[in-house]
């Protein structure tokens, strides 16, 4: 069986998962959609496929799967509309800016047995999941305290932070779920810090642009999250998680493995400063998972309830910064 | 001119401070006190020093400064009658372990217009020192986040943790003092998360062996501690530090500087294990920044009011543990 | 344009030039050949191309170019074929085992002004890539001393040795290349020493399994391979030049880069153990680097020449090693 | 019982050996000797010890033990005075220029049942010696092929070189030295090649500043050896050993262990650069080893006989590169 894919917006991550879905085995992308006539008409050029409306794709018979991709604002709305139409649905995160309309998405996904999954695309990075196996294989014992270092090369532009939802929701988002990822339990309890020291037009935006982030769950586990707008050094992704036997951390990558020395020291180039370069295999091994569950009717690994949790801790996180006090989960969630 | 000590204390700490006065120039080891005489000889043994009572240092004219290595229920009173007695004063941290008594005793410090200085030995550690100057001499513009992970390879025994004063007093105090040795402005606010993961007879003492801690300035630099009581793989002792323009770290040490690779990997050795062949330079380097400021009657490089304000971090995380909340430093110290 | 492409042999190395044409923009795989008909099946049912015997090729007018993947002792022959038949050829290396025919072999290629590629992979590895340009960009000043470390996992099998011309010139030769590359000038004398310590069953087929070479240019450069045909902890591929001015070196590569930290040490994973993996980039940017040869009519970055300067190379090692003696390439080639 | 020393030269080698013995227990410093006064001076007034001539030592009932650090031509006749005179015996490097000389110098040695040690201080580093105790304790498996990359950090003065019998003598002969250490199997034949690159003055005087040099032993094991005058990023001191069972290699040392990270990549600093920095340890622990080898009246874990070998291993070096051929080691030593 071959799943046929409709991809929706043509923009940037559109093209990354068309790519992805065009060499991926079992896959084929058959209709693209976008508003700009010109960005779809780049990717039909490139893999052959059909240019379509949204709604000719969520009526056609020979489309089986979508990838929404379109503006955040939409994707509850077209999640709503094609577990409606019986098609299964990757939907990029977030599922939406407020828990509450996550929450009555998902229940319109239950009702439907649709089958959703959420663009959680570090789980699928094979450093990451190599740090994951060796926590699975138990070889650094029982995992006590976690640090994650997420730093973005540079700042987004201000007209994208003013729709984003700010920096919890659109960048911290992937490491609360990285922390679910390694953790192995439940968060109970949020606390945060935020600043405002690489641009100042972000704080008049209302937004932060450096962040800390302490996570508890309920046995005791802690893991700190450690973020910044900026890094001239690069993209830095960095996962270290200590065990009651051991420690295990995935490193940064570069493009070249290679050292200059010379009488000012030993220099390694920076590190690959592009998300897209740094997770291409992650972006591939994503779309590869979610054909594999649709195919074989499994849950997939990151489900609209993940997509919903990691929301609502940006949200306890936003809070905590408010209030100055540790907010609990629950607080956000029930 | 060669100073004179008197070291009151023939511990494990006191034995590293006469091998680090015995090897100084320009510093003698004149006496050693110790009410275990065994100790005391030992030390005597060694350097060719007389075995002295602490009453007898006090009153002796050719001791012109005391290393105070005895137990931290002393620290004040000894620190008060060695300033009245007019010797040159360096204090094993902390001071004491309430805020208010420390404040007292540096009122007669400051009275008797004594010298003392307060042994913070990590920033006299030459990677940290060297990280420091990467920061002064610019290299990373504005300095913004700060990380500190700092794990000891075990806990201590338990009667130790029942006089430290509990993990913020006698452990996270070096990264405090540390957090404010690098951000270069200073703290205004504390929040902490503190787990018992490592052993649940430190939780009956009411003690934690698992924390975290979020530092705030005013101008909102943060920093990030780390620490656990166990870190199967070594002494734990890295610091980063983000700025506007790039990032400096110092790295673990190790014993020898060898890998070994074969079928399972690239293997290095663990890290060193002992706080004391950790910073064996450290110590040299503090005792002998004693004695320039002494000699130079210039201002030592840790002072009283270092250590009183990494006591009133740690009271600081304390209570934002126990009320849950960001406490403010002010709250502590006023 | 785009170059239509027939590949001869649908062994190991075929597969991995027929899937590198498929994805090579201004490529297009035409037609597999093999006598083995599932392998060649194999290949046109992956890549949707024709299966063809070597004559139809030959004769073919849709086929612009060829990859000749068939046993060492009939690169020569089919050379020549492909260049009267007027077609670009990419062969792997070696060319012949016998300096004598490649010298024939290249002047049936001159006077047909046939565009012959001979295919040293590690030329075109990113990191070797990124090496070659720091020389070129002055970074390390005048380059002095080559050191280059390879060393296979293991052994191949006796059968393959006894029609390899043995170490040298089945896997010394790759380093004889990539020394050329380097150095930047010709290479004047060879001297080797070979021993069996591998398998002494590689020492009765008179061929060695452990290697050192030192190469000698006119000027006084020089360049070490060292080589091993067992490393347990992967495939060992280093180059370290030392220049004038400083030093620039390529690492060894893995395929995830996690460490994890125990009692035993800290420990990464092995190198990427095969050749195909360790230099995927590389045989993609070979054949992309042989389109824009063919294409634009320049001369292929690694020529037959290179193929006929390597092989002699190969040989002056081999008579320096039965002679104990340094040997001249200019004894080979003249 | 107390070694009681006479240090021969107060040069920069004899006040290193002047600090180890002050500093190693169950040895004290007697008497410096030197010509120059004021050379005898610093060293008596740093570590308290008489101020004497060579014939007084060689007379003196206080005296147990001499380290010869004075110049190269009167090693031999020192050893052999101070052997008739009973005196246990450490001398720096070579024992003599001529293979001949030191075999006599041996023969006296050895009537007088003299203990003699020759300084190769590097077997005493504490990275070297975990790497020789890891190929003892069989982590590698059987030894087969070694790397030695030793490069200085630039070139000594044209009047020490003119007096040091050339590169193989002065510089390769500690890695000669090394490899036998490591190889654990006698050498048989030696292969080197010669350059200048690094200054012509060094040409002018006959001797070569970059080399290579390939050894063998009789079971085929082989050490490649890498030598510059010039490293521009520090004193370049590395081992690697390749086994049957997996590689060990002993890293460079830095002062610090910090790495800064900006847009132009992640650099560490420089290596230490002076040999008495990066072997600080070795030769504190190389002074240790001689007494307890007095002491213990047991063999000196460095001999006359190392001496004698690897200048011998130096002269066939300097032979293959005259004669351009291979050297048996025979060839020197019977």
């Amino acid at each position: 069986m071959t799943l046929r894919f409709g991809v929706l917006g043509a923009g940037r991550i559109g093209r990354v998962h068309a790519k992805a879905i065009a060499s991926t085995s079992g896959a084929v992308l058959t209709a693209i959609a976008d508003p700009v006539a010109a960005a779809a008409q780049t990717v039909a050029g490139e893999y052959g496929c059909d240019i379509r409306t949204i709604e000719q794709i969520e009526a056609a018979a020979d489309v089986d799967a979508v990838v929404i991709c379109t503006p955040t604002d939409t994707h509850s709305d077209l999640i709503e509309r094609f577990a409606r139409a019986g098609k299964a649905i990757f939907c990029e995160k977030p599922v939406d800016l407020s828990v509450q309309r996550v929450k009555e998405c998902l229940k319109v996904v239950a009702a439907e047995k649709a089958t959703l999954m959420v663009g959680f695309n570090r789980r699928f990075d094979p450093h990451f999941g190599a740090l994951k196996a060796a926590i699975d294989a138990g070889e650094i014992g029982a995992v006590e305290m976690v640090t994650i270092t997420s730093r973005d090369p540079g700042a987004p532009p201000c007209d994208y932070i003013s729709r984003s939802g700010g920096i919890f929701r659109d960048m911290t988002i992937h490491d609360f779920d990285m922390a679910r990822f390694v953790l192995g339990e439940e968060i109970e309890t949020v606390q945060a810090a935020a600043s405002v020291l690489v641009d100042p037009e972000i704080g008049k935006l209302g937004d932060f642009d450096s962040v800390n982030v302490i996570l508890r769950t309920a046995s005791g586990r802690q893991c700190v999250i450690t973020n910044s707008r900026r890094a001239t050094y690069g993209y830095d992704q960095r996962v270290e998680v200590l065990g009651s036997d051991g420690m295990v951390a995935a490193e940064n990558m570069r493009e070249v493995n290679i050292e200059l020395a010379n009488a000012k020291g030993f220099t390694r180039p920076p590190l690959l400063d592009f998300f897209m370069t740094r997770y291409t295999a992650a972006y591939a091994a994503e779309i590869a998972a979610f054909v594999k569950a649709v195919t074989e009717k499994s849950v997939p690994p990151t489900t609209g309830h993940d997509g919903l949790v990691a929301l609502a801790l940006a949200d306890a996180a936003l809070l905590s910064v408010a209030e100055g006090r540790v907010v609990r989960l629950s607080e956000l969630l029930d």
